[in-house]
Order: structure tokens, then sequence, then C-alpha cells
């Protein structure tokens, strides 16, 4: 799964600075970063009259514009989507996810700080703070970097989440929703597809198996 | 599988009006459509300035702008995508593609044509051409609809694609490539799945299956 961190902050304490820092550290480094941002008033991306526009207009769900080098989609959500469901609908061919805000989502958090602006941390280790950037020390138990320190920032991302050995990981989804399985059943469905698909020619050393099955089993 | 349908026809002769039409009459009748527009000349859709700009202008392969009611993903891709990987990249959640446009992809096709402007149609049957919506008749072994029955090309549309019963379909994709599989093969890996879970909570009457298998086999 594609790790994901959340660059929060007060406003106007710099999150978009330091994710337009750490994107080209981490790019030169060979990662590719996808990041995410929130809007709460809504946006307009595409222009008015163009043929994309009209699909949408017209009431399509979903509209995808496909260029050589690269493609949009707008698409219609029910309710806002937390980090995991982008993740999962949308998100595919990068190493990394950098949100900006997403305070009060589950994943991990580095906090950025100006002590001339804000008086106290927006989060603690209990919202899964990980690391912090500011022009001051804290003592709160997570990594300190200072504002300029990008590429300490980029070496500790990068050993904490990018450079981890993958552990395996067996995920289960039926009609869409995530089933929870013990480590006994997951390491028995992980050997019965491996064992199972061993000899079908392009399977031989696996690294990341998916299997669909539609229509009900007989 | 979500079925795909491209509107074809030359210049000018009104596949994004058919579009904005079929849009709204499948949507009416409870389908949810996604419709995918070939850019050759590249595009702009975000706004300068914007954090998401920003984040793109620093090298990010993708930037998702995540709001309530919709969701926008810009990305990176080496070549221009076929339908189906558009498909299996991008689209989830809607019940039909309609692309504009994609005459040279092997999806099935509907061409609009005009007496006035056209003197011969663009696709044959071995283009996979379904059918076609024209102010003339032709006899080419396809169906025709009139340019203003917009409701028996939907109607066509419905019949052929969107109620036919689902087979059973099984797919396999190791290290991000699809494997092909012969009928027993499928039927086996089918059969080993669904009975391997059969017994598991939540998977009794599974009428889709979903497994991932990260790491290498052991």
């Amino acid at each position: 799964m594609i790790p994901i961190i959340s660059i929060v902050g007060k406003s106007d304490s710099g999150k978009t600075t330091l994710i337009e820092k750490l994107v080209p550290e981490l790019t030169r480094r060979g990662y590719r970063i996808a990041t995410v941002k929130h809007d709460v008033h809504g946006f307009e991306v595409d222009q008015e009259g163009k043929d994309s526009w009209r699909h949408k207009q017209a009431g399509a769900h979903t509209v995808v514009i496909s260029s050589p080098k690269k493609v949009a989609l707008i698409r219609d959500v029910e309710k806002d989507l937390t980090l995991e469901e982008i993740r999962e609908k949308l998100i595919q061919d990068v190493d990394l996810i950098l949100s900006e805000g997403y305070k009060k989502d589950v994943q991990p958090k580095i906090e950025i700080f100006r002590k001339e602006k804000h008086k106290e941390l927006l989060c603690t280790k209990e919202d899964n703070l990980i690391a912090i950037v500011s022009d001051r020390k804290f003592r709160v138990g997570v990594s300190c970097f200072f504002l300029d320190d990008i590429r300490g920032v980029a070496d500790f991302i990068e050993r904490k989440y990018l450079q981890s050995e993958r552990e395996g990981e067996v995920s289960l989804k039926v009609d869409g929703k995530r089933i929870p399985m013990t480590p006994f059943v997951k390491s028995f469905v992980a050997s019965t597809v491996t064992g199972m698909l061993s000899s079908l020619k392009g399977c031989g050393a696996a690294k990341q198996i998916e299997i669909r099955v539609e229509g009900e089993g007989k």
C-alpha cells in the first residue's frame, strides 16, 4: 500500500511551501509523489464551453480528459473522502502520498509550526504526529526539524516510509467491502493463492497478486 | 468490467451533442455514466496560483483536489492511455463509459454521420462499429438510428450493454500485469477462491471478490 503522510499546521504556517520543497527533493531521489489538497469551498477545474465541461454539465458522474502527457479526472462523490478512500479509488503508480491538511484523518502527520504565529501545537502523538518542522524545539517525543532542513525531513520520510522492507500484506474485498482477517486467515489465503498460481506462466516470483472474481460462485 | 462505448464521427458531426443528450437519458434510467475525451493539444485544468497548482508545478506526479461533492485528479502519464487503461487506472463506481472519439481504439463504436457534411462512414464492422446515428439509412449490417432518436440509442445501449446478465469474470494481475488464463484455469481459480472463503464471515453470498497479496510468498 502506498504510504500517506499529512502535512498539517495552523493557517499561514507554510504547509504548501513545505510541500513545494519536499516534492522536488523526494522526486530527485527517484520517488514519485502524489499530493492531496482538501477544498472545502468546492472548486472549478474545467473550462466552461470545453467538450469535457459540456459532458459534466450534461450529468456525467465522471469525466476524464486524456492527453499523451497527462490525464485529468473529475468525479462526483457522495461525501468527503478519507485519505484511504482517495488512495484506493484514485491513486496509482506513485511511491508516497503527501496531503496538505487532513488533520482529522488517521494518517501519520508532520506538523509545521512557527513561533511568531502560533502558541501551541495543533497535534499530539495521539493524533499520529510523527514529526515537527519548526523554528523552535519541542520535547514531545517526536522528531523535530528546522524549517529549512528539507533534506532532513526527506531523509526521515525516506527512512521511515520508503525504504522499510515491505511486509507481506493481504487484503480481501467482498462486494466492495473490506473483510477483516486474522493473521492466520491472512497467511492461509496468501499461501493458497500463491501456491495455486505458482506453476502458472508469469506468476513464478510474483511480488503482488491481484485476483478479482465476479459473478456468483458456483 | 464496466462496458465502454466510443461515440465516433468526423469532425463537426455532433459527437459532443450526442453525448450531451445520451448522458441525461441514461442517467434518468438510473445508470451512472463516465465520459472520456481525448485532448491531443494537452490541457490546463487547474488554476494558476492555487495550492494544488503549486503542488503540480513542484513536480508532483499526481495531484488530487478533494471536496465534499466532487474530486479532481491530475496525473502524469508516459503515453496516451487506451480506453481500457483509463478504465483500469481511473474509473470506478459507474455503469458505462462513453468516450468521445477514440476511433482507433478497439472498443465498440457508435458513429454519428450527417449526409450534408460527409460522404462516407468513418468506421466499418471490422472497426467494431455497433450502430450508426444519422439522417440517412445505411445497410452495413449494424443498427441505425435517426439523429433525434436518443431514446432508441439509449434502449440499444441498455439492452446490449447494461442489462445483459453479467457473466462470471475472473481476472488475475501479477506485479501490475494482467495474466491471461484459459477457461479451465479461470474456473479453477474462481472455485478455489470462493471455496476457500465460503466459511469466512461476510463472504457467504459474495458477488465480487478481490484479493491482493503483497510481498514475496513464503
